[in-house]
């Protein structure tokens, strides 16, 4: 599968962060279409035991890359990517991958 | 689920990284007692076309914390990681992730 992936710093305040990633910027992208399965993983810290420079990484899978390209271009995809600089455009890291291994 | 992420920033030679990775680091990994799940992707690029600074993102999942410690202790987990410092130590960002959503 292909998915993007949305890797956050950790924000100034964890408390708002989650209200609004959790109660508004999820839900709207979960709307996107196409969207197979969405992921997200709180970074908890390092294995050494440190706390990540990370806070929150989420993986959104989609069927193809074209199956992304076209939910890319829906309104859904667009409310989500504005909703996402309002909140976190300064500590989101954005990329997009192939799944080449899962066992 | 608990997992531990291992992400990769571009290496310098990308064929020798492969080789090194799938060819050795990954059956070494692999071997980890406790180790449900793994699941690596490659990163094609960002959303908007460009190169992404990162080249590979590796999920490694465990039951529970307790579980993921406990595989941390053994002569596996050792080699993974005497292994990862070897070809990656400089390029490699690891940390440690609780899943709160899979849906």
């Amino acid at each position: 599968m292909i998915k993007m992936i949305a890797l956050y710093k950790q924000p100034k305040d964890k408390k708002k962060f989650d209200e609004h990633y959790f109660g508004t910027h999820a839900p709207i992208t979960a709307k996107i279409p196409g969207l197979r399965k969405m992921e997200v993983t709180k970074i908890t810290g390092t294995p050494m035991g440190g706390e990540s420079e990370y806070y929150l990484l989420c993986e959104m899978y989609y069927d193809s890359y074209e199956a992304f390209k076209a939910a890319m271009k829906t309104s859904e995809a667009k409310a989500s990517g504005k909703d996402l600089m309002s909140f976190a455009g300064d500590i989101v890291t954005l990329m997009v991958g192939e799944e080449v291994k899962n066992d």
